[in-house]
């Protein structure tokens, strides 16, 4: 066993790579977009399949429902919640959706939101601010691009502030927003605070109560490093009551007289019935795997990985990297002075160098990402290596010098 | 080739057993539950998720876009439906809930359904009742169960009625609606027709023009063979206007500019971007199954089968069948006039023949049913067999004389 106080070590490396299929052939560099799964989550997921092919779908559940709810209290584990304020959807989008459109807006209501905010998200308000009247307000940056504490404070004073909707880590910026200074504020004046961690869980050490969040939405695709089709949604105990479940079935609410129906007393009343539990089952030896490496660790890992990628990255001509941000996360945005990035991307896929192309329409709202073209996203987690990283950048400048 | 005109032959039957794992080593009639796939469904699903092992989720969803893109087609056929007129959603439920929701009420305007209505869609009403002040008028049925045709017609004579939703199959009643009826006269009227076709699809040979239904939602895993996990929904193009997304992400929708989105022109702005490829493959040649089987010889060996079923089970002393209706559908429920269902499903799973209890309370709206003990469910499909149904009755016959 090893001391879980100490980084992750060259051993460890080399074991998490075995127990890794996909990065023997590849040099993967997308985990912001789906990240390479462990071996054990996949065979997870082909076992229940194979046992549903053997008994039948409801047949099969009775068999692992002890192993499905355990996944309540493993994905919990991770934010640092309570498996009743967790909800298993099929995306964070789904997840987010379900708190987000669950609250009831006024005409003049205020939905405060930050210039990193994710395109789906900001889609969501246009149309409930379309339907209901609500405003949406931008918080203003400060100079490395995170929301502007005092400005936020600022607004948040001024009253008729509903909510704060923060994107922790963009898809297009490696810039991690400083969500618990967020959270400390939106305590203080008592307002709800929605925190899109689609980028965060998996790659760092979440506290749901350090963050201060009332509601967190993510992936588990993405640095989980679970199966693609889920999500999942945290609410916390003091929130639930305040939020209508948009749909309810049979599962979230019980139909307890003719005219009557009853919800469930948890945050699973945001899910529905029918899902598949080979999935969800996959989600949870991906958080237990996340949980057995240390999330501490990992963060810890990945930032200097991603350091180490950016430093070099900025070693070679032509390129720039383009994240703001005091603390920056995983995820790493650059283009080069002269080739395109589509062009990048599918010439560095030839040898085996998976990264991908950041659309500039991520965000509409950070005037300086959406004034450039695309972007080239490379993102790193921990079971990449600095040979990895060496190897990147050399095939990289090798490409951008025989142009 | 097998001529398609004529019955599915017995060769054909040993052939479909040969392809379905399950039926081994089980008499399997829990297909209203979820049905035993083809092996070639969870091969698909299985191929997919090995392959997003190896490359990285992205990567491999670009790998088989054209084929995933072909799922709508091939999903489109089982109803004669327009590819652009499908949405591929994870569950029946929410597949129902997107146009079920994205429906304005305002008060006093009528939610016309029947007697047979589906829980989970009449908690649905509730709540829509509830926010809106709409109003729930269920249809009377006729002497079989149906929905009462002229009963209907008065109602829906009486203004005011903006939906007609119905389930077309119960899943506690054989009895098959009248869908084709009800359609006639929701053109008749104008009125927006809701059909909920969970049971239907795959153990039907359906038409959306000549069921007049505008919506249509059914699931993957019932007797379409399909994996859990699965659900689509069938809008009408001159329906998709007129119903608004409840969410809206950026799949759905384009940010098109700052204060501006526009939504995809097609059934899938119901859609999420993320959701499970490997699953949505699987559904897709599930589809196509069923299409290569052919539908109505699948309707009409199914009904034989039931029929059947029915009328040994009514041999059998102290059995009585529920079932109601002039058409009746591979649904057969019964109870015994001593034993509980709960005994007998867990004593004929000893025998290793596979059926449901279905809980009382699956409708409150049928009185007839409502009134009575839980009930059991045999659910029968085309790849069962004659012999299958000796066994199970013959077991039934011998465990009920135990007693």
């Amino acid at each position: 066993m090893q001391d879980r106080s100490l980084p992750i070590s060259d051993d460890e490396i080399a074991q998490f790579r075995a127990e890794t299929a996909g990065c023997e052939e590849r040099v993967f560099f997308n985990n912001a977009g789906a990240s390479l799964q462990p071996k054990r989550v996949v065979e997870r997921v082909i076992e229940h399949l194979r046992l549903e092919q053997q008994l039948g779908g409801y047949e099969a559940a009775d068999v692992v429902a002890p192993e499905r709810e355990k996944v309540y209290a493993s994905v919990a584990r991770l934010i640092k919640a309570n498996a009743d304020e967790i909800a298993i959807t099929e995306s964070a989008t789904r997840a987010w959706d379900m708190a987000f459109y669950g609250m009831k807006f006024d005409p003049g209501d205020r939905i405060v939101t930050a210039q990193n905010e994710y395109s789906s998200n900001y889609i969501a308000f246009l149309q409930m601010a379309r339907k209901t009247g609500a405003e949406i307000v931008c918080a203003p940056a400060n100079d490395t691009g995170e929301v502007d504490l005092p400005e936020l404070e600022n607004i948040l004073q001024r009253g008729d502030v509903k909510l704060v909707a923060l994107t922790h880590i963009a898809t297009n910026n490696g810039m991690v927003q400083p969500a618990a200074e967020v959270g400390k504020l939106t305590r203080r004046y008592g307002i709800p605070f929605l925190l899109d961690a689609c980028q965060s869980v998996g790659q760092m050490d979440l506290d749901v109560n350090v963050l201060g969040c009332d509601i967190l939405s993510a992936t588990g695709r993405k640095f989980l490093r679970g199966p693609r089709g889920t999500g999942l949604l945290y609410v916390r105990r003091q929130m639930l009551d305040k939020l209508e479940p948009l749909f309810l079935d049979n599962h979230a609410a019980d139909w307890s007289a003719i005219e009557t129906y009853t919800m469930r007393p948890d945050a699973r009343r945001f899910e529905a019935f029918e899902s598949s539990a080979a999935i969800a089952l996959g989600l949870g030896v991906a958080a237990d795997y996340a949980t057995a490496v240390g999330l501490a660790r990992i963060e810890a890992r990945v930032q200097k990985l991603a350091a180490r990628m950016r430093k070099k990255l900025e070693e070679i001509e032509g390129i720039k990297v383009i994240d703001t941000g005091t603390i920056r996360s995983g995820i790493v945005l650059f283009i080069h002075d002269q080739v395109p990035a589509t062009h990048l991307v599918s010439q560095l896929a030839e040898k085996k160098i998976v990264v991908r192309m950041s659309p500039r329409f991520g965000t509409r709202l950070d005037a300086k990402i959406s004034a450039l073209d695309d972007l080239v996203r490379a993102s790193v987690h921990y079971y990449n290596t600095e040979e990895e990283i060496e190897q990147f950048c050399d095939t990289l400048a090798h490409l951008v010098n025989a142009l």
